[in-house]
């Protein structure tokens, strides 16, 4: 998405040849405009796949997600890292490893809110590891809903996370793949850096 | 907010004279529909005080947020939780204890995001006690920009939230205005709630 890939030259920050910061437009600061685009994206995707529901997870998903959820006009679920005192219905979790911050969080959706009759989009911010869509795909699967997909808005396609979740079976769409970040530059799949600076 | 209230009653659980639970469209699952509607309103209600960035709190803030944001042609930035390994930058920050969760927090925001040119709109899922509300505006005071208003998607009026931050000058406009959660009733001020059902 060339949209997604301009943003990502002109205001991503190549921390080390692991992590890219997207904190002006996607992780702390959001760019409400670009979330519009990547939601009209993902729903494009897939538009065929008769989704009846996008699940995610906090925080940073949230705004991709309910953009995607407002063009394919069906509901959105974001999995909580921790449980909340006021949740108090039967809970689907699953626990997910970050690398980046080094901590391991139990996810969970409340059961309430996904049953077998479900046809579930997975939208998250990162794919790199694939931990936390691994973590959401166990939880959907609890339900009995049905995986159609993973929307990812940027996936670091130098790990291993998308080749985990297509092992499975499962579509995963990247809006931005990047190739590398070594040298302190983004080198993305498909697309030439130079193209488009 | 006729909408918004509408939703409150027929999808509101009311858990105690206190305890209003919306996770069906607001906390845990989001209606992206409702939450286009909230933004729009909000961006009405604060289209001449010349908002330059909007300010929330993760996660239920978000989504509404985003939804202003995009009508206010603003970005939004998101207060966290707790400190990420990689945010290295500089922060801004404040204590918010919260009564629901029986916990304090410190949030922050990078200095980077917030400056004294900035007007600001603080925006919420919930006005309670008021906690969360204040910690946004002492976030923004310290950066030096100004807080032009808060808009809050569901105010329990019976708490003090709103009165602590009027007596600072503050505008408050709140998209619901819950008098009472007695005798499991969600009761509106200024609203009927036997017109709404």
């Amino acid at each position: 998405m060339r949209l997604l890939e301009e943003k990502i030259i002109s205001e991503g920050r190549v921390l080390s040849d692991q992590v890219l910061k997207v904190d002006s437009f996607l992780n702390h600061q959001i760019d409400p405009f670009l979330m519009k685009e990547i939601g009209k994206e993902f729903a494009a995707r897939f538009a065929n796949e008769g989704i009846t529901k996008i699940v995610t997870i906090e925080s940073s998903g949230i705004a991709p997600a309910v953009m995607a959820g407002l063009y394919l006009n069906v509901p959105v679920v974001f999995a909580r890292k921790r449980k909340s005192l006021t949740l108090t219905d039967d809970l689907l979790t699953a626990s997910v490893h970050s690398f980046t911050k080094k901590e391991t969080n139990e996810i969970s959706i409340s059961k309430k809110y996904l049953d077998e009759a479900d046809r579930v989009l997975i939208i998250d911010d990162f794919l790199a590891n694939g931990q936390a869509a691994l973590g959401l795909v166990e939880i959907v699967q609890q339900s009995g809903a049905m995986v159609l997909g993973i929307g990812i808005v940027i996936e670091k396609a130098f790990q291993q996370g998308s080749e985990k979740l297509k092992e499975r079976g499962l579509r995963v769409e990247s809006l931005a793949r990047i190739a590398s970040l070594a040298n302190g530059q983004v080198q993305f799949i498909n697309e030439n850096v130079e193209e488009l600076v």
